[in-house]
């Protein structure tokens, strides 16, 4: 670590990597840590952590609506290419998408979450406009990245379906975890915890309440130079918030420290093979502005 | 190559892989195919093959549409969470987005293409529905992917800028290229073709025909096993098409064939670092029922 | 009745007026019509007959969606004329909508629903195309219009705060509420049904049936020559459907006999202030092939 | 007038109805005007001044969009009813709409523009919010009105086929343009002026430039007390803004006046016509929160 200041966590990462630094805890990444983390890999099956998208049977706020898929064009219009040359019953089948950055699974870029202080990095908190989104800090800055990922499957430690709605997962839980898992955990990597939540919805729950790291385990994050963090559930942490304070984690990691968040994962495969290390790519789509995108991390076990 | 039967190509793959298969050629990458691209990787950095997703300045065909970025939510909404214990100030930046499945940099879902006869593998051209999209081959079938990507830079090779607009690319030139460039082609690797035709777009242009691949070139991916191909153009293939036979290339791809198609690949950075070889992930949007997905490929060189 | 052929009404009115007729009943509204409509005012009272537009609070199928505003423009993006010369502070709030043609109150254009024989008039059943819509009928035909409304307030009439979910309107029930509010039906009219369904919507019903006419009040809009109909509920008919038959009333009145439909109607002004004759001006949005579009229908009283 | 206080027009109508007032000069039309303005049809002919909704062939703003609509069902679902009775070949047609609030002929919310001081009445400049619009003067608070319309025909009356691109209106234009039509002017009129601009539009013009009102032109609106106002051009007043002062109109009439502005309305109809006064009725799309909407507006003659 001869490029950071591992001090400045203390008051968070803003300033660590210079003044116009917008991607955060991702700089943690070399190409040499790429390398090495194309070396874990021991199986070639390829995982898609992503949720299907469609309107139901997954989980969605209200306020960002169901993704939609419509369709723009299809067998339904006759012929389309016959004026142009095309051959009888030659056609394309075409969609357009509507849907929320944060629909399902997603990343949240460095300026989703704003507090009176700011973005991550100290960029204006009033800057995001309506009509161009983010000048600082979209998900065009974050939303490719590759590198050794790590899953912590805490229910599958602790021999349980899920943890409970509204469990605080504490720092001395990962850690118990790392170690029944016998994962070693390098700076760079990707931090992946499963908390079964997933399950416990596609179970049918109703219960908005949900199990989440706490405040108390950040410091795994700091104390491991974790470059990004992904969870099963909806925000990583738990709801209700961690000591009640409003997206205390999201204050945390994604403000304070720069840490690029995913949310909605789809773990359960990964933790049934028992793959706990992996390498993990991920390509959001590069929408100028936007403080997030959904997105299909690949794994490679 | 003990589970194809090569000769099948002649009247295309339906039924290479069983009557219900949905995936084309990308089950010609195994797990062994994986490990062995992961190995390719020399220097670690990490390429995004998309071009940004944005209303100006990128190829946009008018029947699709300029994809759009809207403000779900941001700081204009006053403390959008003091009312459930919040702090002031804080608060979060959402967006909504509007875009075709094949805007910009996408990959084509084998139900893309129909002809008379049907999409690949011989389901129904017209089951594609308003309500529900494609019941077969949608993007979920083929969206996720890994293995070794090869790139063929025809300009870099042939010393020009960009080949002409129009410019049909043959078998020999591709194996022209090959030798020049002293890329091994395996089995199971995904193909991308550099035509320059992104660099003369960028360069202002406002010709409608394209350089790209054509109906000779289709027995390259046929003798090599190819998987996927990509290229830095709009449809693969050269506009005017090949012989002037609509979609000539896209009939022998992605319906005879079932080869998953990617298009408008940002590969000139590739290029200039004369990297051919690395490995590439795919993870498209799952979007249940759609036709195609806008892709952001992910390249370790 | 010297323009219509009312034996017609038996088969419906297919060819009616012509083999390329795509206005149906609204032909019964002549310039003679809406002149002698205007007279009817008494108040000069302006009444909105829409619902907000909205997300909660108002009947919203799930296939629909909820209707949705997006920000396009606002006071977030600073100063957006300066460049241009505009004064600091200066700017426009302007706004993006994603709605279904027939979410919320609406009319059905006379392409909506088609059955085995196709739509009204005979065109045929599947021209409906992705890309372009309806060639035919579609709401561009039929979405200006203006005459002679008269409301029946069922429950009024009938004491009750609103009839019954699933509740059958018949032709006798009609007769009974025009004797008992003394109105006059007159060829060319626009019929409004008030079943109160609105109100119960409003009381936090979760009961999907809804009252609305059935099958043998039709015979009320052939006999009086009613040029459009609308009501309150959902689907002007009721749900479970009249013996069963999925949209019974639909298929004889907008597919076999081209009556205009209006739904999800706000009536209960107008029936709070006992106003049963009223000029009624309706615009619904142009929109080039679409099969209905929202409305806000004007009525004078 | 004994209702209003003219002297307020001076600093504008801020006031003048009150500090919640959120309708402006639609308060001008009583319920006496309305009845009033019903007497002076004399054809009972039925104009929309829409026009269409569609991509191509009618006059977007680039940064709104052209409008949309996408298929949400159609005959492509395969007998969408039958599993819950329906007959075989039974189904309806929709769709979704995205468009702009402001594309195409359309109305200003009060909420539209916005100055340093803020929006009409004195609303904060800054309270358009991304997740909810307009708390003040949203397009429900004056999208509803009808009342007597006038033309102002003034190519018709200047013997031209439209006014020049640029061109500035003025109040003697307007004088004479009334004298020669023999239009008489009454308070609580809807003033629609006609400059040609569309029929130049349909030509295939591609001057930016537009002819409209000037600032000059105001006092027509104030002195004969207009409660709304009119044109066939993209902003009513003239594009370059007069004296370049930008959006000079809008901040003099719906900003400071609080008068409702409706654009791109179709008038060579009414104009061809001779229809120089005729009773007009407007539904907006009743958008909780939006800061305008498409109309199509409904005069009869």
């Amino acid at each position: 670590m001869t490029d950071t200041d591992t001090s400045s966590t203390a008051t968070g990462n803003w300033g660590r990597w210079g003044a116009d630094d917008e991607r955060g805890t991702l700089n943690l990444i070399t190409p040499e840590h790429v390398l090495a983390a194309l070396q874990v890999c021991r199986t070639g099956k390829v995982y898609s952590l992503s949720l299907p998208i469609q309107q139901h049977g997954v989980p969605i706020f209200d306020y960002r609506g169901a993704p939609r898929r419509y369709t723009l064009t299809s067998a339904s219009d006759k012929d389309p290419y016959t004026s142009m040359g095309g051959a009888p019953g030659l056609g394309a089948n075409e969609d357009m998408l509507v849907l929320a950055s944060h629909s399902i699974t997603h990343m949240d870029a460095l300026s989703h979450v704003y507090t009176e202080d700011g973005i991550y990095n100290g960029f204006a908190r009033d800057e995001f406009s309506s009509r161009d989104g983010a000048p600082h800090c979209d998900i065009r800055a974050t939303g490719t990245f590759a590198g050794r990922g790590i899953l912590l499957d805490l229910p599958g430690h602790q021999g349980v379906d899920w943890l409970e709605p509204g469990h605080v997962i504490t720092r001395a839980e990962l850690d118990a975890c790392v170690d029944a898992q016998g994962t070693e955990v390098r700076p760079g990597d990707i931090l992946l915890v499963r908390t079964g939540w997933l399950d416990l919805f596609e179970d049918g729950t109703d219960d908005f309440a949900q199990p989440g790291l706490g405040v108390d385990a950040v410091s795994f994050v700091d104390d491991h130079e974790i470059a990004a963090v992904g969870a099963d559930n909806a925000a990583i942490e738990s709801i209700p918030f961690d000591d009640n304070v409003f997206l205390a984690v999201h204050i945390e990691l994604l403000v304070k420290r720069g840490v690029t968040l995913m949310e909605h994962l789809k773990l359960a495969e990964l933790a049934a093979d028992g793959c706990h290390e992996f390498f993990l790519s991920v390509g959001a789509l590069p929408v100028t502005g936007a403080a997030g995108s959904p997105i299909n991390p690949v794994a490679i076990g």
